[in-house]
């Protein structure tokens, strides 16, 4: 952690406030350091108050994605987040992971943007990331599957996304299989898994994540108003980005975890309770094909099972759902 | 193609010679500028011999690899080699072919080295790849697969292989699952199969190819004796690479395009033919598992169907092989 993240999680851990001396010496730097790297803060954004009595103590702290903020309300998460970089604007910070994957960056490197000018969805899809809206970030994984079972990491991401949106707003997201977090009905959240992998190896995932923030309901385009929506919209009022941030990193990084130590069924379960597709009568197309059927359950690599018409157990991994009423 | 191709297609269209005069009219350019470019030529190490009655002759080719070459041997194929590109050393082909597909290469390219200085094989393992001992090359493609089906590429890759090395050689390769080639039991060529993917669509497919061509039998590491051989070894006379690297293309173009007209089945009876791993009791490591059993046959995907002790029906993707005696 630098020297601002360290101040930051101090005056965080003391809201009353903590003097100059006290930083100074759990930092092991002078004073005018301290004030100094305080300054720093302040050019930030951060509403920093210093009194005679109180000390420093934070009163604000701005709408802004900042890797040391960041790193320092993480405290240390296993694998997620070891690594986290801001962007000001990217194309897509897909496309930022992938390099640093090529480049040989070690597994939980995270990659936010404020915005990007060509952020995509599944499919090719455009999946528009104006500055501040939403959270768009990518996160390196390399972990020891099988190909054909990362589609375990989408499951784990989308039951992350749901916990962490449910703590800092209460609100109930729903999953919409594969990769679509919904609330009321209408799509908040998206993830997007991409894979480099030899046939039987994998060597990198990238888990893409886009949250819609805090677009208000004029700002959301007139085309996306009946299938989107925002967590301010739902929510009724703004919600904070960093701390949503660091949330999903932490939830992340506890079922990315789970994962990992072979407890997928655990996470499919709570999957399965979240989703609004299992159950239901769907159809999926994928490319030029159609299916019919019941959603009946995840199996245990992640894709969904499908009940045909014909009685048939159907294992797809992909596709777009379109839910039957 | 290139000036410097048409004529070397030209002179092996025409054995007895072809003149100056003819060349400059076929190609609309100047006696001057046909004569400009035969010296190129017999700069690059064309042995082409001039005189008042034949004209232009091609009396000796040289034993490199030469893009504008290997285009006027290939004379127009359906997608593999509509671009060639090579390198006198390179770290890995396949690297810079997964550069090449991330600016937007159009799917075909090959990426040819003379020598790689960190060729791999399957599972990150090393793979010798001296200056012109072999051929050590990379093809991009770009199909309308599920990952799931990538399999098939494999396949196809390998049936492709042994018809090339048969037309040139005469000898008799043999397939060992899932990515080896081999002649009178010992490896001569393998292929790696590079994937990048979203969960439900592929966004491009690297084959690499090597092939051990020139070796001789006291060049192989010794390491190696056991279980490698070239072609060389087992021809018992060197084997042009411009010749078999042509040929490899336009029989990798062929199952390729049987391959996307969905004529798999076609292919994997081909392999199926020349595999040595069918019907045989093998025993297969994948990571830390491992699986014995009857392989029965390739499904649709490409994988290979073994039937365990216990009379089930596996479905594997890769690993290490061993045949039991």
């Amino acid at each position: 952690m630098t020297t601002d993240a360290k101040i930051l999680s101090a005056l965080r851990a003391n809201p009353g406030g903590v003097s100059g001396a006290e930083l100074a010496g759990q930092l092991r730097i002078s004073r005018a350091a301290v004030w100094s790297h305080i300054e720093d803060l302040r050019r930030l954004g951060y509403d920093i108050e210093a009194g005679p009595h109180v000390g420093y103590r934070l009163a604000g702290e701005p709408d802004a994605l900042i890797a040391d903020d960041l790193l320092a309300r993480l405290n240390g998460t296993r694998v997620i987040g070891r690594d986290i970089r801001v962007f000001e604007q990217t194309a897509s910070t897909n496309d930022v992971v992938e390099k640093l994957a090529r480049d040989g960056a070690g597994e939980g490197a995270v990659v936010f943007a404020e915005s990007q000018t060509r952020g995509r969805g599944r499919l090719g899809r455009q999946w528009l990331s104006p500055a501040r809206k939403g959270l768009w970030f990518s996160v390196l994984l390399r972990p020891e599957l099988h190909p054909q079972e990362t589609t375990r990491l989408t499951v784990a991401s989308a039951t992350a996304l749901c916990r962490a949106i449910q703590s800092q707003t209460a609100l109930a997201p729903e999953i919409k299989w594969p990769n679509d977090i919904l609330i009321s009905g209408r799509k908040v959240a998206g993830i997007l898994t991409e894979l480099s992998a030899e046939l039987d190896r994998v060597r990198h995932v990238i888990l893409g994540v886009g949250v819609d923030v805090n677009w208000s309901a004029g700002e959301l385009p007139a085309g996306l108003r009946k299938t989107a929506t925002s967590l301010r919209i739902e929510a009724g009022e703004p919600v904070s980005r960093p701390a949503l941030a660091t949330a999903i990193l932490r939830e992340l990084d506890a079922d990315y975890s789970r994962v990992c130590a072979g407890k997928f069924g655990e996470v499919a379960n709570e999957w399965e309770a979240r989703c609004t597709t299992i159950g239901r009568r769907v159809t999926i197309r994928i490319g030029a094909r159609q299916l019919s059927g019941r959603a009946e359950s995840l199996d245990e690599g992640g894709a969904l099972l499908l009940r045909t018409e014909h009685g048939h157990l159907e294992r797809v991994t992909g596709g777009d759902v379109t839910l039957e009423k």
